[in-house]
C-alpha cells in the first residue's frame, strides 16, 4: 500500500465521487456579516460556522477555513476554530486558508500548527520565500498542500502575472511534487491563463477560488478538466454561501446556495464530459 | 502636528536613539530550544520570552515575535503572546512578525488581528498578492509596515531574484508609501543586492534579518546607509541571541550576546561615518 492510497487527495476524491460535488466551502465568518440574532463575538461564530457546516454538508466536497477570521476573534480564535473543526463529518475533508510562507525553522512550527495541532487534511501556502518554506510541509506527505500560484484578486496583476511568475510557480510545485500531495490555487477570475497552468503542470489538482462573489466563468474553467478525476478541480465559494441570508433562515439558505453551486460545477462539467 | 509625527518610525527613531542601538530583538521561542529548567509547554515558553524580554532590554530597539512560533502552542499561543507583549516596555516598539498576504476582505481581519487585538506597533507582510492585500494595513498610517522584498533564505533564490522581482516589490512598496509607514525587509544574506534596493527605494527604511545564525556581512550592509538616522536600518537577530546558551545562565548569556551585536552594529556603522 503505497503512501498515497491514503493520502489527502485520495480522500478528498472519494468524497467528491460520493457526494457528487466538486464544491468545496469557505468558512470566512465575519462577524460584521453573521446574522444578529446569533450573536456577536467568539460564540457567535462558533454557533454561525456550526449551522452552516450543519446546512451545507451535504454538498461539501471540502470545507476550508480561512484561518485570518478566527485569529481576528483574538486569543479565543484558535479555540473557536477547533470546536467548529470538530463539527465537521471525518469524511469531509478540511482545508486550512492559512496562506502561509516562512523560513526553515518558523515553517516547521507553522506545520505543526496546522497540521498536528488543528489537525488539518490540507494547507495553502504562500511560495514566495521559495523551496525552503515548502520543505517543512512536505514532510507530513499524507497531507495536501495548495501553492498559491494565481490568485483571485485585482493585485494579482501586480507581481503574479508579470513575466509570468504564475508559471515559474506551477513549474516549481511540480519540482515539489515527489509525493503526489501538492495542488495549486488558480483564481476563477483567471479563465484565459487556467489552460496554461494545466499545460504546464497537468498532473496538479486545482483548487479555484473566487466563483462565488469575486464572479468568474464556469464552463470555461472546467473545460481543461474533461475526463479527469473529481478532485483535480475543486471549486471554492465562501461568502455567497455563507451571507446568502442575514435572517433566521441563514442555514437553509447556505443550504440552498451550496445546492445551486454544486449543481450548476456539475451541469459545467457534464457539458464539456459531452461537447 | 503631522500623523506621521506620532508614527511607528518616529517611535522607533527615537528608541534607537535614546539607547544608541538598531537592533531589533526576534521572539523565536522554539519548544524544542528552550532551557529544559524552564519548563515546556505554553507556560515555559511565556517564562522563556519574559525573561529574555527582562534581560535583553537595555539592548533592544525594537522587539520582534515571531506569530507563528506562537501560533504552534495551539489554542493559547496568542494569548501567551498578548502576555508576553505585557511585559515589554511601552517605549519599545513591537513588530509583529507575521508575514501576512491575503486578498482584501481577510486582509482587513489580519490587520484588526494585529493592530487591534495584539495592538502591534508594526507588522511584516508577505506582499505576493499585490495591491489590494496591502491596502487594508494602510488604514493604520501610525503603524509601521515592512514588506518583504528579498528574504534571508536560500528559497531566495527561486521567484524573488529571478526577473528582480525584490526591485519591483520595492518599486511598488513606494507607491504604498502615502502615509511614510512603510519599510522593506531585505535578508543580511544579500549584501551585494542591499545597495540596489537602496537605490530603487532610497527614502524606505530597511528591516535586516538574518545577521546572526544565518551570517551575513555587517560592514558592507551598513556601507550604503551613512549619514541616515539610525530607525533606516535595523537589524533583527534572533536565534543568536535566545539561545546563547541552553543553562540556567540562558538571561544572563542572552543579554551579553545582545550587547555583543548593539555594539558591533555601532561599530560598523561608526566606521561607515568616518569612512
Amino acid at each position: 500500500m503505497s503512501s498515497r492510497s491514503t493520502g489527502y487527495f485520495d480522500k478528498l476524491e472519494t468524497r467528491c465521487r460520493r457526494i457528487e460535488s466538486n464544491l468545496c466551502i469557505g468558512l470566512d465568518p465575519d462577524s460584521r456579516r453573521i446574522p444578529k440574532h446569533v450573536g456577536a463575538g467568539p460564540d457567535g461564530v462558533y454557533r454561525f460556522c456550526s449551522e452552516i457546516v450543519e446546512a451545507t454538508s451535504d454538498y461539501a466536497a471540502a470545507f476550508k477555513p480561512n484561518l485570518a477570521f478566527f485569529e481576528a476573534l483574538g486569543t479565543e480564535g484558535w479555540h473557536v476554530l477547533r470546536q467548529v473543526l470538530d463539527q465537521i463529518d471525518g469524511d469531509i475533508p478540511v482545508i486550512a486558508d492559512a496562506k502561509r510562507g516562512d523560513i526553515g525553522t518558523t515553517a516547521q512550527q507553522q506545520a505543526r500548527s496546522i497540521f498536528e495541532r488543528l489537525k488539518a487534511d490540507a494547507v495553502t501556502l504562500n511560495p514566495l520565500l521559495g523551496t525552503d518554506s515548502i520543505e517543512p510541509f512536505l514532510c507530513f506527505p499524507h497531507r495536501g498542500i495548495y501553492i498559491l500560484c494565481l490568485t483571485s484578486n485585482p493585485g494579482a496583476q501586480d507581481f503574479q502575472i508579470p513575466n509570468d511568475l504564475f508559471l515559474r510557480i506551477a513549474e516549481k510545485a511540480k519540482e515539489w511534487n515527489k509525493d503526489g500531495n501538492i495542488g495549486l490555487v488558480v483564481g476563477a477570475t483567471h479563465p484565459e491563463q487556467m489552460d496554461r497552468v494545466r499545460e504546464t503542470a497537468p498532473e496538479l489538482p486545482i483548487l479555484i477560488p473566487g466563483l462565488g462573489a469575486q464572479g468568474g466563468d464556469l464552463e470555461m474553467l472546467m473545460g481543461s478538466a474533461r475526463d479527469e478525476p473529481r478532485h483535480k478541480m475543486l471549486f471554492s465559494v465562501s461568502r455567497s454561501i455563507l451571507y446568502a441570508s442575514d435572517g433566521k433562515d441563514f442555514g437553509h439558505a447556505a443550504r440552498k446556495a451550496a445546492q445551486f453551486y454544486c449543481e450548476s460545477i456539475n451541469r459545467a462539467r457534464e457539458k464539456t464530459l459531452h461537447d
